[in-house]
């Protein structure tokens, strides 16, 4: 009577939130304090003033139907254009409000997309490890197959080899995430170049075009002057899926867009195949009274310089007791090499010592760690003795 | 390249929508002042004050996070406690927080359950005419068939001989909306008890439960104390598909809920695939600040008397005039007779008095209009003299 794909998939809790769920549990039994919760990405510092400046303007100078009424589905023009203004002065794009579709954040901006680009369950769509896991659940759940590129371990950008190996007639898109979920590591300019070159070869190659989808809901997260690129400037074939949960601190608000350029191939009956596809999934518009909050907002962000401190400590700091880290220079997840073969049975170590770190396995990446840093700094501080003692264990194997 | 399905979905605008956008223009001609939009069901009233006092309350006196932050996906624990107690308080249920799920409005609660249920491409969900085209929209883009039976000229209550001829052993679900999009009408007790004697005859013919999924965005849009029978009390299988879109004025907010109750046929299974299903449709949580405020607004409502005295005034006017009205007991649409057989036909006649008027044929009603009357009092004073003009024009054939 009830579908088995969807009930599978809602009753087995993702690994970060059994953590997650886990770790309540224990802060019960030990105190809160003793519990080194690093498993989830919800941001922890709080959405910047401009956020609550821009609601009280609203409601004391708009009417009820202007702030909560429906906008048209694509989103209001007015956001629209503000959108493509700031875009368009910040990366040099020449973009317009017809290129945007307003969402209710990246997973509804990724959903929509794929929705939109499956014709058959043959397609496939590419992600490149480490990987966000729910671009499996959003890629099969909406009809096409998720296609594994193994990391390059030596850098963590791409594994060109594997990727090219990865691409064949079926492929529709390829997904990509910089800065990125669970690495922390950001694209280089050399790494678009090569995934834009290769990709043009290759749809030159099949005779269709292949579609790159840039999940970057962490944009505005990149420390010590790391370039970002702006990736439909590299490769026309380039639909951006973006969201304010971590810029604006608004995970909860839901609200985002799909960036869908000129330059992309019928750009027009794309554009228009999101829009069925939103109507299908029964999004009906983004959330009105956070459209105009984003319009209000456009170029602030929530304070970047905590998780950059907190990057900076945690990198330094097990670094020093032996651990071997990924460097971050954007997200807030720092990514650690387990210290034994199995991350899983290195994760179930260092849970006895409560400190709840997510393996990398679900993440395309095995034999490796995520540690969520979008936490107090104090926790981070107390968190020290716990690792040290998990380094402690090892070292003495 | 791209999905064909979503295109059309996508490019062909609703006939709704292309009236509306129609209406805008025609008003930069003529002035807007002359044009007489009843085409869509956008509320006019404003939200009640309870939800500006919520917002700024809640800003006010919680932290950034606890506003912004997600919630679980099933929705905020201490909403759906809320919610469980005003419904129990209310309808004299028995439900609790586990038996909600929060979502992003009616479109959101209608899809997510469809997707929950739907097992192969033969599945089928049956709508009783006039019905909300969207349902066919949702149902065939989550994987299902939908079958329409056809109306009861007579009532606008339920053609239970259609109905019965309709369900098979493909029939996964019955989908009602009462107070009705198009007609106005409200199922009486005695529909709905036999509704479900029908469906609990059925499922045991059938060998398994067909779900009755009542859409009951209009629920607090009932005039003249005109009683809104509580679906779950009736029927085991019920789930409630609900929205604050209406109630509150919120639509552009996307805040609703579905009901799964305890006595639905494996109620703990059907809950865990929406919980899936949701995943899978990108929705990820229920706006955030949205879910507090309507716990804080619980049992309040917009001014409701205000299309009440829309509803008597058209009413009333449009019978005087020569027009068949179906009488609207709720809601905010007025459904009529089409002057000749051919609803469209009578639709383009009036547009050449600016009246514009939505044919019955989406709605599975040919021969009959939809008068979306959720507009300002003085403009339906004015299009008095259009509709009159309109009605003498059939009047002297």
């Amino acid at each position: 009577m009830i579908s088995e794909a969807m009930y599978e998939l809602g009753s087995k809790r993702s690994t970060i939130r059994e953590l997650f769920e886990y770790g309540k549990k224990r802060a019960a039994i030990v105190g809160k304090e003793n519990v080194f919760d690093f498993s989830i990405g919800n941001p922890t510092v709080p959405a910047p003033a401009c956020v609550k400046e821009s609601i009280l303007e609203i409601l004391e100078t708009e009417e009820s139907s202007a702030i909560h009424g429906y906008t048209s589905a694509q989103g209001d023009l007015e956001v629209r254009k503000g959108l493509a203004e700031y875009l368009n002065k910040t990366y040099g794009l020449n973009v317009s409000a017809d290129n945007f579709y307003m969402t209710c954040g990246a997973a509804a901006s990724l959903c929509i997309s794929i929705k939109a680009l499956v014709e058959s369950s043959e397609d496939e769509f590419i992600a490149i490890a480490p990987f966000f896991p729910e671009y499996r659940v959003f890629t099969e759940g909406n009809g096409g197959k998720l296609v594994v590129v193994a990391p390059d371990l030596a850098s963590f950008q791409v594994n060109f080899e594997g990727l090219e190996a990865a691409i064949n007639a079926h492929t529709k898109a390829v997904i990509i995430n910089s800065p990125n979920n669970p690495s922390g590591v950001i694209y280089t300019e050399e790494t678009i170049i090569k995934i834009s070159d290769l990709l043009k070869r290759k749809s030159e190659e099949y005779g269709h075009p292949i579609i790159l989808i840039s999940d970057e809901p962490y944009r505005e997260i990149a420390y010590d002057h790391t370039k970002v690129p702006y990736i439909t400037k590299y490769y026309d074939n380039t639909i951006v899926c973006y969201s304010y949960s971590k810029s604006l601190s608004l995970p909860g608000d839901r609200i985002g867009y799909i960036l869908v350029p000129d330059e992309v191939a019928e750009s027009k009956k794309l554009y228009a195949a999101i829009c069925g596809a939103a109507r299908v999934l029964g999004f009906v518009c983004a959330p009105s009274l956070f459209q105009k909050v984003i319009l209000k907002c456009m170029g602030q962000t929530s304070d970047m310089d905590v998780y950059k401190a907190n990057r900076d400590l945690l990198y330094n700091k097990l670094t020093e007791l032996g651990f071997e880290c990924v460097h971050p220079d954007g997200a807030f997840y720092l990514f650690v090499k387990a210290m034994e073969e199995d991350a899983v049975a290195f994760c179930e170590k260092a849970k006895a010592y409560d400190l709840l770190l997510v393996a990398g396995d679900d993440f395309g990446c095995p034999g490796y760690v995520r540690i969520s840093y979008c936490v107090d700094q104090s926790m981070l501080e107390r968190s020290f003795t716990a690792f040290k003692k998990l380094a402690d264990e090892y070292q003495n194997i």
